[in-house]
């Protein structure tokens, strides 16, 4: 089959053996995938991660067990030995022996087929489109910021950086009716949070004054880690969302001296991200920049490094 | 008066001027002062402070009302305004309009007199020494850990740095009766950890694998967040403790991955402190090194930074 593969060095495999049916686990043809700030970083050494990329997807089951196959499904991407001491405490996704979907151990989605265990499953509803689908994982780590950082109406909230993720972050918090922010740099994404109803800011016009409770970025730039720290209030919170491939050079001091907590966040809840697709209540649709197909899925992935589009999806299977 | 001065250098002034009496404030006269990590930070740059050192305190009160008149006290080092956002909210530590005794906008204690609000003074009953007195500031910021990240009996704890504040700290956390453990690098102060019936390991032999449920560093060292983002495990909590002059190249990326905490932590309850000091529930006498005369306030500081030290202290008025 074909897969976008990055070995060093990204490429794609015209010949890549089909990935085998295992115990629990399904055969899924992938529909379409999307290009997320991770699978970037991955192309820059990120997780020392070696196989076919990708991890956002959409795609019908072909091979599993019977109650599966025919189904449209997106997939959880931790793919979990449920005994080790992680998932004995439910916290399957940190899952010592895990596996992640084009991320580490486990071939990914940029490619005709990918295996999944069944467990990692989600049926899509039809009431959500093939377009709107493939943003339910980065929607679900959207999510993820409400779990661990439970945001009150009162509160004033930052979300720094107007790109794929951050667009999404907005939307989710949007609903909790606090006093939100978008800051960010590019007019186009910026404007997109202005036609949804949500305030923001250019970057170079923020004076930072310490007075957000919360800050969530999601800049996928480490550089914004200072602008962070300013922001938000003594005692407030930072989510930090991106994950990179490098060290950067970052002063923990005004963490120390303003006491604020900072709290990683990764994969998040798939049900919510359905559930908000399916009652239209988040809103992906004009965030799709362009499609590629598989075959331009080198051009496609420098495409998703230009800060000029949101998101980019691949299409595996031409239509 | 005599006063240990940071001016960009550090040196002993013969005549400084006394502090004045203000509104609402106290004058002490010195008993005894401690020199602690932040006090070497601030001689390498951290805060951009000019004026008098020091913090960690013991004295009489000589000026000032009636009741506080003669007492011998300790006092909180944040002054405060009472009327910002911060202190409304009760977040007074965080006051807007601040000032820090010996580290922002206020001349510290390593003088003959000092001035503070009464507001901020904790009279020290008799069964405590000056020599334990002095440690009330820095195990209050100790006490503050357990404020912030409660920890349970079930808990494995690791605490990082066994200089003057992780001692303090591993003592405090001792009380929970976690799974406690010291890591280290010097013999010394391992050993007394040992003595108090703390387990200990040298920073040499630990093989961090994710496992501790609290990584509290008290280093003082940035290098050190890099073991403590190994050690902790996922959804695991970082408390630092540390303030640093300097950036550092840190990488963020393993708190997104293991969805960590990461708590700053700073000032914390002088009443816990002192009555755990009254009850003889934390052990500091062997805790200090050497103490020297104000005279040689230089060489004092220049003890405190050497690692076969644990604290320094200085006697502003010779007894």
């Amino acid at each position: 089959m074909r897969a976008l593969v990055f070995e060093g060095q990204l490429r794609l495999d015209h010949d890549r053996p089909e990935p085998q049916l295992r115990a629990g686990e399904a055969v899924v043809r992938v529909r379409l995938a999307g290009i997320c700030a991770t699978d970037l970083e991955i192309t820059k050494g990120y997780m020392d991660f070696s196989g076919v990329l990708g991890h956002e997807f959409v795609g019908d089951v072909v091979r599993g067990s019977d109650r599966w196959v025919g189904q449209r499904v997106v997939g959880e991407i931790n793919c979990v030995c449920r005994s080790c001491d992680m998932c004995s405490r439910g916290l399957a996704n940190h899952c010592r022996k895990r596996t992640v979907l084009g991320i580490a151990g486990r071939d990914g989605a940029f490619a005709e087929l990918l295996a999944l265990p069944e467990a990692n499953l989600h049926a899509v509803p039809n009431v959500i489109t093939d377009e709107q689908a493939v943003f339910v994982e980065p929607l679900a780590a959207a999510y993820q910021v409400l779990k661990q950082c439970p945001i009150e109406k009162h509160q004033r909230v930052a979300v720094l950086g107007s790109g794929r993720l951050g667009l999404l972050v907005a939307q989710v918090i949007q609903q909790t009716g606090c006093k939100l922010e978008v800051i960010g740099r590019n007019p186009h994404t910026l404007s997109f949070c202005e036609k949804r109803g949500i305030q923001t800011r250019s970057i170079d016009d923020v004076v930072p004054r310490g007075e957000h409770d919360v800050v969530v970025d999601c800049t996928g730039n480490p550089q914004a880690f200072g602008l962070a720290t300013e922001l938000v209030r003594p005692r407030g919170t930072i989510v930090l969302k991106s994950t990179h491939a490098a060290c950067s050079p970052l002063n923990l001091a005004p963490l120390v001296i303003n006491e604020v907590t900072l709290l990683g966040s990764r994969c998040g809840p798939f049900v919510d991200a359905l559930a908000a697709l399916a009652r239209a209540e988040i809103h992906v649709d004009t965030m799709v920049s362009r499609t590629y197909d598989l075959t331009d899925g080198v051009d496609a992935v420098a495409a998703a490094a230009d800060p000029g589009n949101i998101k980019i999806l691949l299409r595996p299977t031409p239509a």
